[in-house]
């Protein structure tokens, strides 16, 4: 018997997902744009290779696309056929996609089809509707791997559907593939060894981000139709969403199923993993929601969620915003501060309030949830190494050298999580007394990361997201503008206030971020989920960004 | 310097405590009925040393009494004055007070009828109306002991209202005491070497129960003006309500706000302790319920309370239990079983469905329980124990021996609570194929502990309760009858399953806790506090009890 190296079931992995794709969709490789091409954004729908009614699919949001399908405009195989095409073009461009199983969501909308040929009748709200899946959540004969190699064949042990999948399969959802993650969800980038990296398709020297980082670049190349699933539990939603300028929805804790979702830390509690969605539309973004919380009631199958419905909410008419510009530890790229600015501008001219944001134990906060992931001392994380002997990325490095906390000394950093939120929460409620009409703000508004985009290797930094995981808060983001070399230069007179500031303003480099994506975030409190995807569709209308991804045909 | 012992400074405490009765209230030794004599429930109404208009007072429930303070025929300064007094009596009966603060109630009810008076508006919801809080709630200007010799003279640590506390008094509440626990709140008998044993007035041979052991044997003996706040992580509400006979309310975790409370097992939280109220009628608890939700709003103060209101349910006319008899394996006394089987036959004559309930993973939810709580290796418990050297109780000596777990194990144990508690719900789910209208379950209908009462010493199984808290399900109980010596006897036949059943067998004594109490425990899913709520006064209406504690004047 041989004994394989990692690199060899990395590589039969590989090899084996790579005869998934449907040869005839496939574009040779002298075909595709050079490495040279940065910005392939447009790439899919210019390239020649879908034809227009591929276009018009793929380019339609998901209430569009469920309308032609129920006027029978469109067969769900139709769709399901476009939506896979331009999966695999985006999948040629930045390397997003790890299972690939288009045959079997084909087989799926042919069977949509034939039951609303039969019955006359839609399975469900999302009948015939691509939804992307992270490689965490568990799709009945398919591996998750969450990008360890040891897992790279192991479908048996997680041979159901998780909670979500499940659920949104019966709502009618066909899914087609999952999307690439970093090495235990982890990471910032979404690399492994079984898959390599994804890269982003603004600027394809730039890294996807992560964990989400499949997904995000997959979604910023799928156009209008794409609608997927990432998750967050530092940030794995909002950073590759705003690397990408998309949608998304960070839900707190119980909004949406996670049960049967794969984790690198499986059974940590202490700053709980949440998945959300990630569109190119709010349209989409909202339909999702609305099907898994009030048709899903995912209370009834998973034992974490709440019976909580998904809420009409109605919003003050002028809004009170407080603006975080800087945390005071890590300031941010200049195209992010000029997206946080145009954000504000907007707002104010709309005749919305906008005050200023104390980061109230930010960094507290954040090292607080770097040392509830290494709680474990790493142990799972390394045992799921070991299995094939795999090394860690430096990203993840930490968890090859981690002491393992006591219980005991566990207990007492929950207890002082709890006292910063309490304070927290309490600076939310002081708002009142600034603002004009003396109550409290709607909302945040405020960077995502420091990053317009960043080169390889160079994010070191989650603590604008990572705060609100701690919070357990629902958090967005939308999309700005995109970094431009010739207005977002460095301040060379700025003087770094600490090791991380440093860090991050020494590796920026203007001409190599250009092009990136910027987007701000959006800061609700907790299960205020509802409320803040009405805010995000005020403030990406204001901004005038809410139509982002239209494109004219 | 002399080093006091735990003892000393025990004493020193109690002493000061006992100066706070207001002497003209006290009941001279040999005036209070002797140590022979078991039940003194009616003793405080009987004695002579209330007055009619007190008795007619504590004997209203809180929505009476607010609506006589309304309308000036009671001054809330009257009411706390009646109340006070009866809880001095019910003191000297069974020791159930901790701090005595009648001083500071009567001051407060005081500016309540002067602002009443001045401005023709009532406070809050609760203006004038008293609640009784277990010692845990911190409160301004008292101290926390929690049944720690080395916390007996501690307020300033601990100087601020907590969260709920808070919340209630600006609704108007009145606080004159508090009432006793066992150490750490770790113990199923309310005991400590500070204040000592609280007795159970239903037969003073017996445990009140623990950890809301003070409050429910002062509930017994106030009447119905009685509403009270306890807290449970394993029971700590529910198995003392049972002992009383009294209706209670464990919610889910981030129902009722428990930020400023003191735990003797603090930051844990793989299971949660939360609070709920005690009462002798459900008309208080409810507006209990209402009051602190909706009125209090504690998701803006707690950050772990959820943005949920307190809903109004419309029950099915006919409803669909579950009965649990025995959980296969501790054999609940024979005055339980015969409370359960009046139950079932009450809902079944009532038109109401009753079908069975398997106890699905009972005792490894029980256990993993247990192991949640010993998890920091007893660390607090010991630190706070050795603040004066106290020694542990018997009950307790496992905090004193247990092995610290690491991060990694608890990890896992998580994982496996959760797949557990997953099992559980399709357990619940899967009722509507056995049921006549295909739907699941409302509810389950079970005891709250195998004991009609129990001697000291005796109580070794908290099974039956403890299930709900690993779940984070709603319960609550409700009073059903008493234990009687000429019926509820041994059944020698019996062959114990195995120990913990052999120890509770062998135990049992029918002479011993004749005239104990005997409740039932309803049992509703996560976050249906209010269905449960509805269906407890469903449930006691149909037995009878609804009105257990209302006397004849």
């Amino acid at each position: 018997m041989t004994i394989q190296s990692y690199l060899d079931i990395a590589e039969k992995k590989r090899c084996l997902r790579d005869t998934k794709f449907k040869k005839e969709w496939l574009i040779p490789e002298d075909e595709l744009p050079g490495s040279d091409v940065k910005d392939v954004l447009s790439w899919p729908i210019e390239c020649g290779f879908l034809s227009s009614r591929e276009i018009e699919i793929t380019e339609s949001d998901l209430p569009s696309i469920a309308k032609q399908i129920q006027s029978k405009t469109w067969s769900a195989f139709e769709v399901t056929s476009a939506y896979c095409h331009r999966a695999s073009i985006a999948h040629q461009l930045v390397n997003c996609l790890s299972e690939v199983f288009f045959e079997e969501g084909l087989a799926r909308a042919k069977e949509l089809d034939d039951i609303y040929e039969k019955t006359g009748k839609l399975v469900g709200p999302l009948h015939g509707l691509p939804i992307s899946l992270k490689d965490n959540l568990n799709v009945k004969g398919q591996a998750t791997t969450i990008g360890f190699v040891g897992f790279a064949f192991n479908p048996e042990e997680f041979n159901e559907d998780s909670c979500l999948v499940s659920l949104l399969r019966n709502a009618g959802a066909v899914f087609s593939f999952k999307t690439n993650v970093p090495v235990a969800m982890m990471m910032p980038e979404s690399t492994n060894y079984i898959f390599g990296n994804t890269s982003n398709p603004f600027n394809r020297n730039l890294t996807s981000g992560g964990s989400s980082g499949g997904e995000c670049a997959l979604g910023a190349l799928l156009g209008r139709c794409y609608c997927g699933i990432g998750s967050d539990i530092g940030g794995s939603l909002r950073i590759p969403a705003s690397m990408q300028n998309l949608f998304t929805l960070r839900p707190s804790s119980g909004r949406f199923p996670t049960l049967g979702s794969r984790s690198g830390l499986p059974g940590l509690e202490s700053v709980a993993s949440v998945n959300g969605p990630i569109s190119t539309t709010l349209t989409s973004l909202e339909l999702y929601c609305k099907t898994v919380v009030n048709e899903g009631k995912p209370w009834l199958t998973d034992p974490k969620c709440l019976e909580l419905p998904w809420r009409e909410v109605e919003l003050p008419e002028k809004l009170i915003f407080a603006v975080l510009k800087d945390d005071g530890v890590v300031k941010p790229y200049p195209a992010i501060s000029r997206a946080v600015d145009m954000t504000v501008k907007s707002l104010k001219e709309a005749g919305h309030e906008v005050i200023e944001w104390n980061p109230l134990h930010h960094k507290r906060l954040t090292d607080i949830v770097g040392e509830f992931f290494l709680s474990d001392g790493g142990k799972h994380c390394k045992e799921y190494a070991n299995l094939t002997g795999e090394p860690f990325f430096p990203y993840m490095k930490m968890y090859n050298t981690a002491k393992e906390m006591s219980v005991s000394a566990l207990w007492d950093l929950h207890s002082e999580r709890t006292k910063l939120c309490k304070e927290y929460l309490e600076q939310w409620n002081s708002t009142a007394s600034k603002t004009a009409c003396n109550r409290p703000i709607d909302a945040i508004v405020m960077p995502v990361s420091p990053y317009s985009g960043v080169g390889i290797g160079k994010f070191t930094y989650i603590g604008y997201t990572a705060v609100f995981n701690a919070l357990d808060w629902a958090a967005g983001t939308i999309p700005v503008t995109r970094a431009d070399k010739s207005c977002d230069v460095k301040d060379t007179l700025y003087k770094p206030r600490n090791d991380a500031d440093k860090l991050t303003y020494d590796l920026f480099d203007a001409e190599e971020v250009d092009g990136g994506a910027a987007a701000v975030q959006i800061v609700c409190k907790k299960l205020q989920e509802e409320k803040l995807v009405s805010i995000m569709k005020v403030v990406s209308k204001t901004l005038g960004t809410e139509s982002y991804w239209d494109r004219k045909l």
